[in-house]
């Protein structure tokens, strides 16, 4: 039923522009309003207690339908003839991946291109956590939604009710957005663009409207977008630590200091590496940030190909897709505190190889983690690695080459969207089979709600009585 | 000095086949042995106990050095004039990798060629584990060079003493080896070439004496190898409960049933992919038996070009790599042993994670593993793969493509030898930098020596006071 809700801007942009799409919008709405009073209907449930296990599952199964339905008007237009093409392009918008099997996005309709970029806006901070802002009965349970639905290694509650919390979240992401919005049609962008790319941004989606992505606005245009994808990058604590005056505790962020380390480093040596290929400086630079930013931010927009890069540069850019942004923002990957921890624990454990007596204390922005945290850290990397190698292994029977079915699994997995070789920026992933498009589909579900709710839900334990 | 009573064999093969090469062996003898009295007359230490530091340190010490002085014969000889290129085949040599700077190998004098594959067999088993089962003054602190040293998450005495184990250890080693030469005999293959051949089975380190490895020998001899190369990647631990007639808890080993598992499957698929390529079904499965079994047991060895074969097979190959052989065995790589017990550990933490108050008991061959021994596990893995990713991209600024580097350094770090790409088994490593071929040395040897030797050899805490 939100999802019909969603699809109420869309719909009006179709009829602003007078297109025909309208009609599929109309369509989508209904179907997808008969199937929440179904369900309404018929699965009514006394027992509204949300553990761990419901959360997941509830996460898992909402997305599932999202998307499902969301696909429809796709289809109705005929814009995206093929369901599972269809499926392949809504699971990736409202992943935040921005993988898309489209050969020509021009060809498409503004009310379809609008939905498509929409979706990463909601995909972005989350459906359920929308949900809960605007629902008052979300008892303080609701904790395991936020968890499963919101990035990163801890969650915590930034005010002691849930849908505070929630609310928060969401005036932030709105008034980032909303700046943005704003400094793109500063700089000429027609008001179109400037939404359609603000949502691309704010989300880390990557969903563009022209061939070309990003690379035929202004330098200007570009460097905006470059600041408001990092912006789009960092732990969203930190913004309402800003708003609560807490500036000494934002400077003193470990995370944040790391990702623009990291930002910038990356940034050099790229800009270093490819500086025979562009006339002058301020364009090397311009164009090295913007394609860091963009993998870092698991965003996806392109002001290049970087698949005729060197290989140097495009092996710092395969490395940037797995690392990803800060916990709690809006990015994918494997997240920059998860790597920090990994590596005290690192640490610890070859100081604990030589004095076995001595008790290592792991700290992460200041705090002493907890050995259940750093345990669960383990296993989450442990489980990350397999299921990458595992979606990689069977989009390999396609025929592919290694390093596209590589990077496509690496894109997807951590909600990126373009990779090298064959899905490189100037391609698209039309190629691949059903059976492939499917299992890309499921590793963006994996990737953006962080492995757990999606493998609990295909297990069987989800599904059992006890 | 033991490096020097080593040389002593090629030492006599160059006499027999009257080559110029035996005045290399002994100035290297000389040298070696002149710093090996210089070492024991101006390093006499009282202290002789040795903790977990020092038996890191002196793994470390004594593989360099050995490298080192390892490398002279084939400088002195003039038949690999860089001192890198010698260092770099020697490290590949004792750490059993088989990765080569050699063009053409059948350019060698067979003293050197001897050599070149004696070091494999040395360093299968490891020379320390060799040493202590020579001096009789090793105490039982010498566990703490033996677990450096021998591959595996948990290395246990076989027998109360550390002698006798090292003993037990090196005699089946021993007449394992001389089984296949044996063998390889019947088959019609000349003394010398079942000699060398057979120790780089051993060690499971891949040198060959031919340009085409073991391509152009007979499809009997190609089984015999196949047989043998397996039979080594299996924990020696086997072979000794094999032999006090405990042959049950052989038939429980998960990890052997897990390692022939891989091997049938991967085979299957790669024999089906590749099915076009051969003339006859026994061809296909032989030609791809060998294969898997080269890149399971880390040996090297090819009677293929895998380089051609289809991106299916090869990525299968890829992911061989990293997997390995059995813990205790002479073979690089993860082991699988640890395969399994991460796997254990994912599948304990999506429980826990479900019901957070049940206490999840990880088995491994019958037995429960403590959360200690995951701990170590968990930070292993997380170490191995950071590992990799710095050798990954240090090697990238050399400018060859992603796939050979990615491949040149699982080949490197897991002590396999052949990668894909430019560095697939018709090829070599000679196009690689200085650099490069160090950080590829430094990386046989991290694999080799499982890391954390290395590691601590290089940071400061190994050389402070403390």
């Amino acid at each position: 039923m939100v999802t019909s809700l969603l699809m109420v801007l869309p719909l009006i942009v179709s009829l602003v522009y007078k297109e025909d799409c309208y009609i599929s919008f109309l369509i989508s709405m209904g179907v997808s309003l008969a199937i929440g009073f179904t369900l309404m209907v018929f699965c009514k449930t006394e027992d509204r207690v949300i553990y761990a296990k419901e959360g997941f599952v509830i996460v898992a199964l909402s997305w599932l339908c999202m998307s499902a339905v969301g696909a429809l008007p796709f289809v109705l237009s005929g814009e995206i003839p093929s369901y599972i093409d269809a499926f392949f392009e809504t699971v990736s918008g409202f992943t935040t991946t921005g993988a898309s099997i489209l050969d020509d996005v021009e060809m498409l309709s503004h009310g379809t291109l609008f939905w498509r970029s929409f979706t990463h806006w909601v995909g972005g901070m989350g459906v359920l956590v929308f949900i809960m802002a605007i629902i008052p009965a979300s008892t303080d349970r609701s904790i395991h939604i936020l968890r499963a639905e919101v990035p990163g290694p801890i969650v915590g509650k930034l005010v002691p009710k849930m849908r505070d919390t929630a609310i928060i979240l969401y005036l932030i992401y709105i008034v980032l957005t909303v700046i943005e919005i704003v400094m793109l049609l500063l700089g000429g962008m027609p008001l179109f663009d400037s939404l359609v790319h603000s949502f691309g941004t704010a989300g880390t989606g990557g969903f563009g409207i022209k061939s070309d992505s990003i690379a035929s606005y202004s330098p200007y245009l570009q460097w905006v977008i470059t600041v408001f994808m990092m912006i789009f990058g960092v732990n969203f604590n930190l913004y309402y630590l800003l708003l609560t005056k807490k500036i000494k505790s934002v400077f003193r962020s470990e995370e944040l200091w790391t990702y623009i380390g990291i930002g910038l480093v990356s940034t050099a040596v790229i800009a270093f590496n490819i500086r025979d290929m562009y006339s002058s400086l301020s364009e090397t630079v311009r164009i090295s940030s913007f394609q860091v930013a963009t993998i870092v931010t698991t965003t996806g927009y392109a002001t290049a190909d970087f698949n005729l890069w060197p290989d140097l540069s495009k092996t710092i850019l395969l490395l940037l897709m797995f690392i990803g942004s800060c916990a709690g923002s809006t990015a994918g990957g494997f997240k920059i505190s998860r790597v920090i921890m990994l590596f005290k624990m690192i640490k610890r454990e070859i100081k604990s190889l030589i004095h076995p007596r001595a008790v290592g204390v792991v700290r992460f922005e200041g705090k002493k983690v907890d050995d259940p945290v750093l345990k669960s850290l383990s296993a989450y990397f442990a489980i990350y690695v397999a299921c990458f190698i595992g979606i990689f292994l069977l989009i390999s029977f396609d025929g592919y080459d290694i390093l596209t079915n590589f990077s496509a699994s690496a894109a997807c997995f951590n909600n990126i969207g373009p990779g090298l070789g064959a899905v490189g920026p100037a391609a698209n992933y039309a190629g691949y089979s059903v059976f492939s498009k499917f299992v890309l589909s499921v590793a963006m579900l994996l990737g953006r709600l962080e492995i757990y709710p999606i493998l609990f839900f295909m297990s069987r334990a989800a599904w059992s009585k006890k």
